[in-house]
């Protein structure tokens, strides 16, 4: 073996052993949220400390170093494989990322954070922002300091969303954004004032928590997710994790008086797992083996949660499967009924709660609260008010205290800044892709109907899911789509579907 | 801090390290046990693969040998904690057993044991010994050449069960199996031909999975395990887990056919897992804060499972739950003939099906061929004609074909060589610690009665749990009796018991 030979194999044993910690990090997260007793969480957390600092270390280690300095010369670019040089840019991100905040800023910052998630908390309980506003000051504080460290291009928050969606900037998020919104707030004004609402009342009506999860695990099967490589779990807050693709997890929550949680949760976290469930094998213990960003995650998710999910022809094909595992309350209701109720839209005040339509909305009040942040144009004293102004704007709606105000989302406690515009990028993108896909596929609606999803599943798997993070999010876009961000998809499928169904025309 | 409180600390940290991996080892054995996916299987096997080397090489480091060379200094020894005392003493044993053996035959024996569990299972199905034979043989002579560098005292399978059971020899047990064997198989013969055998038939009636749960988790709560510090699961050979005191699980199999499998195996896995709940919270962290021998955890399950969950008088108090949760083939079977059901001996074939008289005969088949094999008085080649005549000359049994005879238990398979005497002993330490506890609570009957099981719980933590490894098993057995290792305990408790069973007197 010739020099490069043996550095790029050392390197990757590096990246293995890391992808290695990584795996059992994910698989104790897992534990931790879906049973794990409660008397074993305070060691637990250790063990996490522990192999997160290991991974840290390994990221930002000598070795590291060295084998990124020697993988990035022009040399061995050239005779390295793909999947080491796309490797070798992932931890040469990484590495600069953790080598320019100095450790121990660093090391304070982990422990601001872990201190404001459990004030967070016990501020949401009491509804009351004051208790929460000095940590979240020295968040953004710490945060525009990582930005002066790290540097940045045009807007400043760029640097901070360049984190979650490389590529996509201040200057693109405020075009799409722009447009979204001229198209929605009429929508919800118009639907608002439409005379012709779909009834609800029966989708409150009790679904035993058993039956939900017989009918959660028809539909992931027939949405095509492997069993051999995953399982269904119960937890407080519903999420997907792909340890390695052969173990994709899903998990769901169920209320007896809304089944709707658990079937369009379920559905929307198979979104994610079929994406980790089909990553090429080839890419396992490599830092390119997961979703290549946050917005082209969430893109799978909602492509199933709307696309499929809420879609009609798809519950032409399950309509009379869901009846039997109900209770009879649907017994009477035309399928056109049902349709109707599961699509209602009005605004809302809690995001996560949030209908289709409205949903982009809450992202963009994030958004603006972000880059006004980040850029010294609001002071986080003023969030509450600048929140409730903002929701009145885009929603038409108040809240009445800061617990459904601006404290309602974990995120900023934990530092995560940059991360909110990746769910609305996500559904731009599901529409994009749905566009495309038709041109392939013109018999969508008919697949549905047929119960035969594993055709859209494999058309994903050949654009998107087989990737993993080969290639960038844009790429991506660019190459299943032919072009770049684009608004008007979703728009057209927003006024189209929700035109018929509130008949605004 | 001075020199010797720098080096206390470093070594406390070092171990901290070593068991958070271990933990996360054992969160991962757990998982794969209790349904991890199959297709995830390969890849979690190279995690466990890199955190298993990463214990290996910290237990081994430079810098546990600068650690155990300072802290052993009898300057040191003075002044640190009876904590880190007693756990350099372990990580020392550690490091020399592992020190000794150069690398790369250690890096063969444990390929060789992984291709040696999965060469056994084919056997094992194939009921065919000779596929393994090549395997043994090799497992066995790699084993004798540790026994070389490990260096022995008096006999050299001694060096093997110091392993499991610290201060336990083959003199030792030569004289205690010896004398068992002696009072149980006249004992054994007596039952066989005793005209007054226990009715048998509604034990193997349908008694439904989710029923059979809600029991064992009802016995559970009984006998004093947490919930909070555990939970109960399905497998399919039951174990339980210290992953770390406040996460204790415990794991069951069901039988649809014979409730006994999942009752009274619920029953000894808690027996295990009260052990590791009780250990006490300063031990967290540290190589001590587990069992402290193979042996004395065994006494534990074995405890609850026999003088507890086969007494009568536990069921004086529970049968009529037992009943309710029962699809009434138990109604018309009263207490007395329920209790000698559960109780019925007779000579089998499979060590883990058998009752509490004969399981002790099938361990002692299994010692005499491991004393032999490593005293070079047996050859491999002749194990199953050596095994079938034990069997026959122990229980008058004679297995048919290999699978229900010489390659029936994993263990082999593995390189675990002097554990199966462990079980024996575990069975004595229980009769002991019975007849010890008897001075202090000599209400133990009603104490089952009245489903007071706390107080013999509190008992057991008192003299046994709380000190996890910090004592040697047979010091723990002499704080507890008063005395050593002794046989007459176990003898007299069986000779009672069977003979008003089978009315023998």
């Amino acid at each position: 073996m010739n020099k490069i030979e043996t550095v790029e194999k050392q390197f990757l044993n590096h990246v293995k052993k890391m992808s290695a910690y990584s795996e059992a990090i994910g698989l104790i997260h897992w534990d931790m949220r879906t049973g794990a007793p409660k008397n074993g969480v305070e060691q637990r957390s250790e063990v996490l400390g522990v192999l997160s600092s290991e991974v840290f270390a390994l990221s930002t280690s000598k070795e590291m170093e060295e084998y990124l300095e020697v993988l990035s010369t022009p040399e061995c670019q050239e005779k390295i494989s793909e999947i080491t040089r796309k490797s070798v840019e992932e931890c040469k991100k990484d590495y600069e990322r953790n080598k320019k905040i100095p450790a121990e800023e660093y090391r304070e910052y982990v422990i601001l954070q872990s201190k404001s998630e459990s004030v967070w908390e016990t501020a949401k309980e009491k509804a009351d922002f004051s208790l929460f506003q000095p940590y979240l000051e020295k968040l953004v504080e710490y945060n525009k300091k990582f930005i002066e460290y790290w540097g940045y291009e045009g807007n400043k928050y760029n640097t901070l969303l360049d984190d979650y969606e490389p590529g996509v900037t201040v200057e693109v998020l405020d075009q799409v954004f722009g447009q979204l919104r001229e198209k929605i707030v009429p929508l919800v004004s118009a639907i608002s004032e439409s005379t012709h609402k779909p009834k609800t009342d029966f989708l409150f009506q009790s679904f035993p928590k058993e039956q939900q999860r017989e009918f959660s695990l028809a539909v992931l099967k027939e949405l095509g997710y492997d069993f051999d490589s995953g399982r269904l779990d119960e937890t407080v807050h519903p999420f997907a994790t792909g340890l390695n693709p052969g173990d994709v997890r899903v998990t769901t929550k169920y209320d007896e008086n809304d089944f709707r949680s658990a079937v369009f949760g379920t559905i929307h976290e198979c979104g994610h797992a079929l994406y980790e469930q089909n990553i090429s094998k080839d890419l396992i213990g490599t830092p390119l083996c997961g979703g290549t960003s946050m917005g082209i995650h969430e893109s799978q998710s909602l492509f199933y949660e709307n696309f499929v999910g809420r879609n009609k022809h798809f519950w032409t094909k399950n309509y009379e499967l869901f009846k039997k595992y109900a209770k009879g309350q649907f017994d009477d209701v035309s399928l056109n009924d049902f349709y109707r109720a599961i699509n209602e839209s009005k605004p809302s005040l809690i995001r996560i709660e949030a209908d289709e339509l409205t949903y982009s909305l809450h992202v963009m009040v994030r958004y603006e609260i972000e880059k006004g942040l980040f850029n010294d144009e609001i002071e986080v004293k003023d969030l509450p008010e600048f929140w409730n102004m903002k929701m009145e704007e885009y929603l038409g709606v108040r809240p009445e205290n800061d617990a459904e105000g601006v404290l309602q989302d974990v995120h900023w406690s934990g530092g995560s800044f940059g991360y909110f515009p990746s769910y609305a990028l996500g559904y731009m993108y599901a529409a994009q892709m749905k566009e495309a896909m038709l041109k392939d596929l013109p018999n969508f609606d008919e697949l549905l109907e047929d119960g035969n999803l594993v055709v859209i599943r494999e058309w994903l798997t050949e654009k998107v899911h087989r990737h993993g993070s080969m290639k960038k999010p844009l790429e991506i876009l660019q190459d299943v789509t032919g072009e770049g961000l684009n608004a008007e998809y979703l728009i057209r499928y927003l006024e189209k579907k929700y035109g018929e169904i509130y008949q605004l025309s």
